[in-house]
């Protein structure tokens, strides 16, 4: 796997200096092609301490225009980091379409920054599992990843951090952890060895570069990444972007999807007396109370997302919950249109930005679901990567439950009269009357194909760790009640 | 100051349940004219602790829209926030127009989070300065402002934290720093008072509330924010916002402005061998180099601006200077029109968001002076606004300043001719082509108007903490070289 270190990857400086100044024009051409592609593009280095990913980093960015790349030096999480899932910091940094990420250190330094030591094989398999899908739910979603590896000798490494710690202008920058890892050399080898090993899979290569010497290092990062942005952009003029495959939803095997029920077999007409709510309501509401302390105190993060019918009560839904629950401890998030930056990004991008940290709440008031919803009705977003959308979605709640996140989800249902009825009310009195918009008659003609894009959504995305609740609606206090006990029911369930 | 805590300020729980009905209506329907007057809201709550700022929070929010609002609990900074202007958490905050953000804790704890202890009122006092620019530079610029401390008496703080203390469901809610404050109840009252003195403005007023009764307190927290935006709205509705009053460049008399030549006193054929060039391009090349090391471990956060004629060569010199930096230590953020998220807050938000760390350096392509160039030219703000920018961005840098941070700003000039010969060599270069837009044309045929912003610009906004340096550009390499000289003097000044 790794290059043979015996054999010697020499280079001059005249040919690289000759290498050097062809790239320049290439790699500057090539990266404002890139940039009209929109090709969002990751590069990032691995290795020794002292195998020279400061040099690599350097020299392959005098060749790109500094307006176009971001570099993000990776260390150690500290503060809050710490209070996020372990990979969500990586995801805030991903590139927009037309840009390019550098990481010096990335997810793979990530994986044992989270522990105490390197660990086996064996365990280390899950967590490699998952950094795969991260990795293969960017590229399918037409991100390139570039990865290096920039592999020295321990005699090198040795001669390399001697000579650091010798001039004391250099000195601080050897870490104690640096010379405990040059001690633990062999067995650091076999750790990224097997690591390297798991994850080279066909949508992400790992390269690994002889770096001993400096200059062949420097030349092959270059060339590389030439060659990689060359193949890229063959693809992506080559490959027809329309491909009308339309196709069923996918969902991978590995995910057991529970027993699902059409909308329409629900009875959405659930009455519940206005005294039978009010003695309900204040009990649920006295629990959940106490119950957020505890939350708070376990350090347990709960997401809960809300979708449904437009008028079906999300929002009165929301407020109900909210004042269970102490200000400080929960964030309420509305999704509309996403911005530009949003837009130039992985869909799930923004809601990464807005997980919250441990022992506390986040409410989403429509959520990542918009993308087999209003995408998938009104064509945003080409059918076949919607068909992929179920199967993601299931793998970000997997990792948010491996996390140890709480995760509600919630449809409230109303029948279509029961929409009329409401949207009339709305037009007819004036303090609600912004709440109804053009856009809610149009979704309304659309009813059933709505209705058909709601039934696959909770039947391919219903799992033990991420359950949809069916919220019947039509009445608006059974409603309530049923979203405040779904949500105390989760968390008893959890706390015991 | 604070409320006669002698007196009673008693309300029953009749009394109370008849005015939160009330607020009900009358805040949920302010909340929707408030979002429909696009007016950003700042509610923010100081106090004793165990005052009930948690209770004073939950029950004033619950009568808003949970969509249309976020609640901030600010603790102590930790981790990178330490490496950032202590101020700039809470800036990063700030709400987009049409929302509200409440702070559970606000800038006023800030305040003496970042030291050791108390502060005597002297010391104190350029502190609390900063702070009461900051409050108004946001109302200028359409922000409303609420803060509340809540007061309660040493007695009634006593008797509060022993009843926490008491019930093991809330024990760990009381802090050692919250019984070491009730020790200092006086000395802190004492502190509160004079804080609470210097900074209650007309543009910022403190409300006090006497907590010690719960009912009391959260009616009266109600009342006075319904009050307040109430009278927003009034203003908002009555105040011809086309006020053409279009003025002179304001700048406090407290800023010193260096004496400054207009443009066209520059002799821009400063001219350069590219002998001479290499030479020095190499020698300051090293230096910087190695000054980066020091700059970093010495903590000092640096700041570059580049401002200048379009094709003036802003990108070129920024890519030299990048090539002598560590590419983990710095980062360059190009800067173009504003996102909707941007343009929907203070303008100098997005540049607060892209500081540097401590240590680090980060480099403007074109910076938050297209207030005063593109802004004031195009007519995109109104010509009030603009005038009180050149203070406004005077404050800023003062406040980078006093952080500790070194500022360079460059503005690249060239002449009318020079311009349309880079500009006909794009056009004729294939790999330039893209550099050149319809929008470059446009401008140029505004040189004069331009030129003229450029002088008020250098004029009111050259200070000795962060002068401007003209570069004569029509020659590359003397304008490159003279900036990597500028930038190596102001580092190499602060470092001896």
């Amino acid at each position: 796997m790794l290059p043979d270190n015996k054999k010697s990857y020499q280079m001059s400086k005249e040919e690289y200096d000759e290498i050097k100044e062809r790239m320049k024009v290439e790699l500057s051409v090539l990266q404002q092609q890139v940039i009209a592609a929109k090709i969002p593009v990751i590069i990032l280095f691995e290795g020794f301490s002292a195998s020279g990913k400061g040099t690599a980093i350097s020299s392959l960015i005098l060749n790109f225009d500094p307006r176009g790349f971001n570099v993000y030096s990776m260390r150690e999480p500290v503060g809050r980091e710490l209070r996020k899932p372990w990979i969500a910091r990586f995801v805030e940094r991903i590139p927009a379409a037309g840009r390019i990420s550098v990481f010096d250190r990335s997810w793979y330094s990530g994986l044992t920054w989270v522990r105490e030591e390197i660990i086996s094989k064996e365990d280390l398999h899950s967590d490699l599992e998952e950094l795969k899908l991260f990795e293969r739910q960017l590229t399918d979603d037409g991100y390139l990843i570039l990865k290096f590896f920039l592999h020295i000798s321990e005699k090198e490494q040795k001669r390399r951090l001697d000579r650091l710690l010798m001039d004391k202008e250099t000195a601080w920058r050897v870490t104690k952890a640096d010379l405990e890892k040059l001690k633990n050399y062999k067995k650091n080898l076999r750790f990224y060895k097997s690591v390297i090993e798991v994850t080279d899979c066909p949508h992400a290569r790992w390269v690994i570069v002889n770096a001993q010497n400096r200059y062949y290092m420097r030349a092959t990062v270059m060339q590389r990444v030439a060659e990689e942005l060359r193949v890229a952009l063959h693809k992506c003029t080559t490959v027809q972007p329309e491909q009308e495959v339309v196709g069923k939803p996918y969902v991978s095997k590995k995910f057991t999807l529970l027993h699902t029920r059409k909308i329409q077999d629900y009875e959405l007409n659930r009455e519940m007396s206005q005294e039978e709510y009010n003695k309900k309501h204040s009990e649920l509401n006295d629990k959940l109370q106490k119950l957020h302390n505890r939350i708070y105190l376990n350090r347990i993060p709960i997401i809960i997302g809300f979708e449904g019918n437009d008028a079906a009560g999300k929002g009165g839904s929301i407020r109900r919950v909210a004042r269970s629950l102490d200000p400080r401890g929960y964030a309420v998030h509305p999704i509309s249109a996403p911005t530009s930056d949003e837009l130039a990004r992985h869909y799930l991008w923004r809601f990464c930005l807005r997980l919250p940290v441990t022992g506390h709440i986040a409410i989403f008031d429509r959520t990542w679901y918009g993308r087999v919803l209003v995408e998938r009705v009104e064509g945003f977003t080409p059918q076949v990567r919607i068909m992929q959308a179920y199967n993601e979605i299931n793998e970000f709640e997997y990792m948010l439950h491996k996390w140890g996140a709480i995760i509600v989800k919630f449809w409230m249902a109303i029948d279509k009269e029961e929409q009329l009825n409401r949207f009339k009310a709305r037009e007819n009195t004036p303090e609600k009357r912004w709440k109804l918009t053009e856009e809610d008659w149009r979704n309304r003609e659309k009813w059933d194909i709505y209705e058909n894009a709601v039934d696959d959504m909770l039947r391919y995305t219903n799992t033990e760790f991420a359950p949809w609740t069916v919220v019947e609606s039509n009445s608006k206090l059974y409603a309530r009640i049923k979203v405040l006990e779904t949500i105390l029911d989760a968390v008893e369930k959890r706390l015991i």
